[in-house]
């Protein structure tokens, strides 16, 4: 083991320092958490007649992330926000989380803290204590696995397969944002050279804010027949939300809402800006099926979260899932694929 | 991507497909689960006047297993086993699991599908569904990443924190196999020239039992006012009880039990076996504090759930972490570090 004095890494640390470190900074608890770190497994106390909701999801480094384009801030931050979009798409309240990292011994130990205060930083903005996880070295890449624990009751509760022939397709904000702005990464711009919107597009993909507030807020008021986040993309969102609600989709190529970062990113590549946006994925944005009779109330309480909702698209009885583009139909575009 | 015909790998088979794959093997389910794989996130009913218990443990290839020592199945259920043994330390029942997979590109979907199998098989022989998780690509080692959830009643959770002096301690089994077993597959020995003892400890490193049984019937009997697993070597877990408790430790080295391949490895590698056996880590045992008024009790409820356990020290008033040997104290071991 080598040692740099002028730069300590994780591995001149050792597991206990780092386990302190994170530790000190996760001073946030909360009524409901009975035994948080540092015993054999983390304790909480269910709420009361309600269900639990768990989900897990992992950032990746030369997968999810590159550590030369994105600050450590917002990579623990951005570990956080995906499993905040999944409870989300549920109507799921946050309750705690676990984080396990798998790091490279080369880490430096300054990188190591602006990770976990990335992740913290908004943990404690959705008033979700870190109870647990788990600290590896990893050979290769870095490594950060969060589970998401929240909380819905049961007729409040979000699902896939809720959605009818007939219902109505809305989506929260706009689409394309972080494919632009991964690419613009790639495209190794200097940050200082970037325009408002660009910028914009850089930190949609860096710093995803999951639509919490909104999700919570429609499965409370019973608002939607049928949820699903964005992650992978609207093509495979739509396809979702169709195949477990056993319907067809369409989608109006004309309402789908572009980011203007997404479009002018598009059209200086000579690219369909709407194909480009709904194939990038990553955006963590909601799409919700709404019954005719649930459009007032959905629209009320989106409203009331100040989310910007837009009609996009409807379940259907034919199968299949289409994008209807200047009267005609054409098969939807297939999301992200990890392989 | 390169595809071969004759070894398809998981690269090829593309995401949905390896998710189907698991699907169609995750076949038990349970009352409790409201929601399983399939939606944004899983939902659980939690056990009624309980609580939940949460753990995270991860298997990082060329950290914790290779691929060309331990078979696809060993690894799946040395992966889920190492969580049980953080629920059965909490004297949790087990209620559900997540799995995430980062995956090469290159693994044989035969190697996948084993995986999978060995993780399933022991989830099932222990009635908890598999209800979520996620699957990436890796660049780099192959890593599984499990979330464990348990349930206990609050009374009769155990943790490290309820020992005080006087407390004696118990340990489940005897240690040292899986360490033996790990360099046994390190010196590449044949297995099939190795003798039963030395196969016993390969396969107590490739496919540790946890003390499930053991934990949740000495919490449902409050037959311990301590508990912790022995992931890290028993004198990691001597110290987390006294560190946790406030108290010191003495571990009596003429009473620790030792496995009997563990002895013949170190005593071929002129090793002190004690020594070599406490370093070793991963015998997935339980340490356990006992006052003197619970030690009946503990007995008998040990015995009924067909554990060995041995006195083999005591929590002190005194604080350090010790070893008693031919009645003088030297300093406790440290445990193994990941970094």
């Amino acid at each position: 083991m080598t040692s740099n004095l002028s730069s300590p890494t994780v591995s001149s640390a050792g597991e206990a320092a780092l386990i302190d470190r994170i530790r000190r900074r996760a001073t946030v608890s909360s009524a409901w958490v009975t035994l948080g770190i540092g015993d054999d497994a983390a304790v909480l106390e269910p709420a009361r007649g309600a269900l639990d909701v768990l989900t897990t999801d992992a950032l990746v480094e030369g997968v999810h992330f590159r550590r030369d384009w994105t600050p450590p801030r917002a990579i623990g931050h951005k570990a956080l926000a995906v499993n905040l979009s999944d409870l989300a798409a549920m109507g799921a309240t946050p309750r705690a989380a676990l984080l396990n990292l798998a790091l490279p011994a080369e880490l430096p130990l300054r990188d190591f803290d602006e990770l976990v205060d990335g992740f913290l930083t908004l943990a404690d903005a959705v008033k979700m204590p870190l109870v647990g996880g788990n600290l590896t070295r990893s050979p290769g890449p870095l490594m950060l696995d969060v589970t998401a624990v929240g909380t819905a009751h049961r007729r409040r509760l979000l699902t896939r397969s809720g959605g009818r022939p007939g219902d109505e397709l809305f989506l929260t904000g706009s689409i394309g944002a972080a494919a632009a702005g991964m690419r613009l990464l790639a495209d190794s711009a200097r940050r200082d050279d970037l325009g408002p919107v660009d910028r914009e597009c850089v930190s949609r993909y860096e710093r995803p804010d999951a639509q919490l507030e909104c999700g919570i807020q429609i499965g409370r008021n019973r608002g939607a027949s049928a949820c699903v986040d964005l992650s992978d993309g609207l093509g495979d969102a739509a396809r979702q939300i169709a195949a477990a609600s056993h319907t067809g989709v369409v989608i109006e190529a004309g309402l789908v809402p572009l980011h203007a970062g997404a479009v002018a990113w598009a059209e200086r590549h000579h690219l369909d800006s709407l194909e480009f946006s709904m194939a990038g994925g990553e955006d963590y944005e909601l799409l919700f099926a709404i019954r005719p009779r649930q459009r007032r109330g959905f629209l009320s309480v989106a409203g009331r979260c100040r989310a910007a909702v837009t009609r996009i698209g409807r379940l259907t009885t034919e199968p299949g899932a289409w994008l209807e583009r200047s009267g005609r139909l054409e098969p939807l575009v297939q999301g992200f694929s990890h392989f």
